[in-house]
């Protein structure tokens, strides 16, 4: 065994000794895996290594605690020295699971999964994310020590990003960039890999922007250092962290530009692109370890590195203690709300005053959530959110709190500016990071600008609600730009990302209520104009995802199923063809197919008899995937092309979604039929 | 009539006069329709005046004239500004469309439409996306000069940019901003309409970012001006034109920050929000042209204005005249290859050497991609493209010409780093810029970042091929971030755009072939794996996006309907069904939806037969959607979850795709049902 080598380190020989485990470690776990990144870990090591031994605070024993600092890799592809860092750090995650490294169900997949690996605080890989998620764990930070003065001390932490090349490029952490400089989000630092290499060779080829410059522009601290040179690395950091804790006002995010050589000590692939993707070989990987000077012995850990971690579980014990004493010595009432808002339910959500409207009455969904929002956020305290520069069409302005601003971190209401991306990773950053729950809006359309961002929420299980307005070419003179026709079903094939269109405030209410008991990410398709409110006999109906709204006649001829502003065109036929044809028609209401999906088959089957021929689907977008209810047979109704410039009820005509136009379309289809 | 009104103005008067004409057009616009968008050319028209009548060249009678200038508004929702302009420039846009604006069928739709309005070069209203086309404009410019030094002084234009805010929150703008100051597109103007407003408020709500900082650190020359006052405006724009005129290298694009008030001379809305969205209203909209000393007659343009207007276009009847005989002088051949590569029809692509590989052979769809690019590099001599930092793992550099970069802008490889949303929108420039076939790769997950610029793709009807490796789960140890499972369908679902995802290297020459041929945008979706090249009755029905590939015993009893990689799969399946429980059993291999649902009924019916109850599917991705074709009785299986870190093989146990869980499957479905 080997395990005594280095045992005469001290001082920085002792650190670097640490850091060379970081190396080895993330260099063996590619190799038994045989696929990763090996480069990104060897280069940052060294700057990883004193950031955890001597700035991050955390409780590896409890990896929820709420006064722990934020880590974020958003360099995802590096993630061998997360688990090494994980490991050495008295986290739940055995050397047996480095030695898994990317294999099936291990704790080690390929880019770091929160709620998969302990310590694990977003999901990275898709670049710009991680980065953006930080954004908002900062601001969740700063919320919530504005929002609990009695308790600052305990809820302030630090928020440590690692980010790379490829992160920086993404449009995405400009926008986010640019947003946490405006709002001074001093208590965020950023460690940039700036190696110079990305999969294509070295940046030069398609980088060659002043970073710096431009962090300087979005409002940021910046710095430089070696970051091979662990002196240089804590002046830059102490200097970072002395911008965090400044308590007078104007403090910058800061980044710290890390001047690395991907791949540091392999021999013939550092400093190339060759060593960012792919494992480094046997002869490579036995030529790095012994140009560390580093036994051949693969996942070997030396005695020394483990008493070094020692020393600062000790110290991080003794850190957690005097958290401890201190949330116990907080007024209980207090400290126990704080509790509640971590916790998975919605404080206060039994005690919403939900509004709702008398049946016959029109508004548009959008203003129903508008006011649902505000008899939300009178209630539930937890709850903060804003738009992407649409508050006023989005109706997310909340009534009687500022804005969130570095004058009043206290205010509830974000204003994102045009950034949909940003507004998305940074709303799913302050889901991850507890305590809040986050909402925010767009138009329907721009979903497209923040998919992966929403995508990641699903895979995630994050709860953010999105409120997307103007749901249909009903948004009218705006024009195809602004008009989404594949959207609804483009995110109905994100699995687990729930879909609700409402087709009055009565749903939209049970929409937002789902919302926030759910687990996940909710999308809210809200109309532009205005719609009816409903009789519905069976109120439980919407919270089912799919229910029958209306019928006439004995078993139904013809089965009209719709969302949204169609609910009503469908009704209107309906009824017609049981008035003026004498059909046996039924009209269902199916505002969100996951939750349908969800419900026992007998329940589906009664809503939609299987063995009814004529069913119809009505629903301002693509009809694309409708099949999976009206059968191969039956009729769909939709919009299958990009909309137009023109008012909304001109659209309507012609696209032949008014109710004269899909009667006829539908009387026709069952002449031929029935 | 106060036609003769203005008629003593002479020198800047008269040219304040023009620019309060477009003020009060677009008013009068917006006005009519009851919808719109006064505030921006309000505050804009004394820029755009002066861009219009003293810098940009064009040809009112031929909007498609290679030697133009290219103008966009990059702030579309600004289109009557833009609509002004055509009109009185001359372009075919009569008055009377000015008054349809925003109306059904009108040439004057809420936000420009390319082909739809004489004289528009882009679709724009999703913010960001001018920006980024502009930058394909400014590459293409730079593209096709470089390529033909002989005809250079013909090819040769500048490329101007009309942004707002909200462009310049978007990170699209920062991806493509960071490329073309790195490219050094120095040809490239951009003017910003810096007047401090967005739609939730003054931007000091959320962009408080230094933005020409920025800039500088993007690479870019910037510079300020009063955007009230023309000789400031004329010193900053010729300052940007001397430099976009500079030939002795390191040019830069100028930003020029034009300090404008949103709704100049609305008497109360000026300088808010207030009036970017809305009608002025009659009492503002007379008080504003009371204000300006503007007669209240609607569409109004005064005689001085025509005048003035009808020099500037006499100037640019002479430039287009010296261009022509310029372009006469050119060598007959030279010009006709360059009418050959602006015109419709990809030149060249008749004698592509496609590459082949014998059946049973195995590789990759991605390296057959890879191969046919290099076989369609060599015939047909105007196709650019690049990948998004994934060169090496999507195979898109092309052999034998080096990269595109400021010292050699006739390299046809685009290194458009770690920016899919940039290299989206920049493909859509280039081919609107026309003379260029161009081509983008990266993983097919990431198309969620490239979508915004995929859906315009798709609405303008770009000609741009979408190389998308890494299709499926079969990525592997990557792990779910990176495995696509829901973006087939979510790209299926877009109107008009083509998803080919091929089964060997023979599907995949043809859809390479496809996409050439096409006059839209086409997806190719490609195998990050090997599979072996299949053995065809039909070689033509590839082209057919849907055809019987194999069968087996007398009218299937069951019909395995597959893609890409798992038509293999299905292959064994319904071999082994035949075989061994001698079932008659059918293959389907259907590579490309839109192109299979544009055949006649009676091939559909005939590859894939509806009476035939026992229709299987079989895609490595979500089910939503093969309804369709397997109808509401059929098996679908597919991957209905995100994805996992894991080796592929394990991944296809472990989601039931391998061929022994895919015939369990299948056989006891149709136990069941047959």
């Amino acid at each position: 065994m080997s395990a005594d080598f280095g045992s005469d380190r001290q001082g920085d020989d002792l650190e670097r000794l640490c850091a060379d485990a970081l190396r080895v470690l993330a260099m063996d776990q590619v190799e038994a895996a045989d696929s990763g990144h090996p480069g990104m870990p060897m280069g940052m090591a060294d700057v990883a290594h004193v950031l955890w031994s001597e700035h991050l605070r955390l409780d590896p024993r409890d990896p929820a605690w709420l006064g722990r600092d934020r880590f974020v890799l958003s360099a995802g592809h590096g993630s061998a020295l997360l688990y090494a860092l994980l490991h050495l750090s008295g986290h739940d995650l055995p050397m047996s699971e480095l030695q898994r490294f990317r294999q099936l169900d291990s704790k080690t997949p390929g880019h770091p999964e929160v709620g998969h690996t302990p310590g694990v605080e977003t999901t990275t890989g898709p670049l710009g994310q991680g980065f953006a998620n930080a954004v908002g764990m900062a601001l969740a930070e700063r919320h919530l020590v504005g929002r609990w003065p009695q308790a600052a001390d305990a809820l302030a932490h630090r928020t440590f990003v690692i980010c790379g090349d490829g992160d920086l490029m993404e449009g995405l952490s400009a926008e986010a960039a640019s947003l946490a400089g405006h709002l001074e989000l001093h208590r965020l630092i950023v460690l940039w890999d700036d190696n110079g290499i990305s999969i294509d060779g070295p940046t030069t080829l398609a980088f060659g922007e002043d970073v710096l410059t431009r962090f300087a522009g979005h409002g940021w601290r910046t710095d430089r250092c070696d970051g091979h040179d662990l002196a240089d690395i804590r002046r830059a950091l102490a200097a970072a962290v002395a911008e965090a804790e400044r308590r007078d006002g104007g403090g910058k995010p800061t980044l710290i530009a890390c001047k690395t050589t991907i791949g540091k000590f392999a021999p013939t692939k550092a400093g190339t692109a060759d060593v960012h993707g792919s494992p480094l070989g046997k002869a490579e990987l036995a030529a790095a370890k012994a140009a560390m000077g580093w036994p051949q012995e693969p996942f070997l850990v030396p005695d020394a590195v483990r008493l070094r971690w020692g020393a600062r579980k000790a110290a991080w014990s003794e850190a957690r203690a005097a958290w401890d004493r201190a949330w116990d010595a907080l007024p209980a009432a207090a400290a126990k709300e704080v509790q509640a808002w971590f916790g998975p339910a919605a404080p206060g959500l039994a005690a919403v005053a939900w509004p709702s409207l008398p049946a016959g009455k029109a508004d548009a969904t959008r203003n129903a959530s508008g006011k649902a929002l505000q008899a939300l956020a009178a209630a539930v305290p937890n709850l903060v959110g804003g738009s992407a520069d649409l508050s006023p069409s989005n109706k997310t302005l909340l009534k009687g709190t500022p804005d969130f601003s570095p004058g009043d971190y206290a205010g509830r209401n974000l204003r994102f500016g045009v950034r949909e991306h940003a507004m998305g990773a940074i709303l799913n950053g302050i889901a991850l990071h507890g305590g809040l729950i986050p909402y925010g809006g767009t138009f329907l359309t721009f979903t497209d600008y923040a998919r992966p961002a929403m995508r990641l929420s699903a895979l995630m299980g994050t709860r953010v609600v999105w409120v997307m307005t103007h749901d249909s070419i009903y948004l009218g003179e705006d024009g195809p730009t602004h008009q989404p026709v594949e959207h609804l079903m483009a995110l109905r094939v994100i699995p687990g990302l729930r879909v609700f269109r409402p087709a009055d405030t009565a749903e939209t209410v049970v929409g937002w209520r789902l919302a926030l008991e759910h687990r996940g990410p909710t999308v809210l398709a809200l109309t532009r104009q205005n719609v009816p409110e409903l009789e519905r006999a069976d109120p439980d109906g919407p919270a089912r995802g799919g229910y029958v709204l209306w019928e006439a006649g004995d078993g139904p001829q013809v089965v009209l199923i719709a969302t949204g502003s169609e609910v009503h065109v469908a009704l209107a036929v309906a009824r017609a063809l049981h008035a003026e044809d004498g059909r046996a028609a039924r009209v269902v209401s199916l505002p969100c197919w996951e939750l349908f999906e969800a419900q026992p088959l007998a329940w589906r089957e009664q809503v939609i008899p299987p063995r009814c021929g004529a069913r119809v689907s009505l629903e301002a977008g693509v009809t694309f995937g409708w099949e999976r209810y009206t059968g191969e047979l039956g009729l769909r109704i939709g919009v299958d092309a990009f909309g137009a410039s023109a008012p909304a009820e001109h659209l309507a005509v012609r696209y032949g979604l008014d109710a004269p136009s899909v009667l006829a379309r539908v009387r026709a289809y069952l002449a031929e039929t029935l």
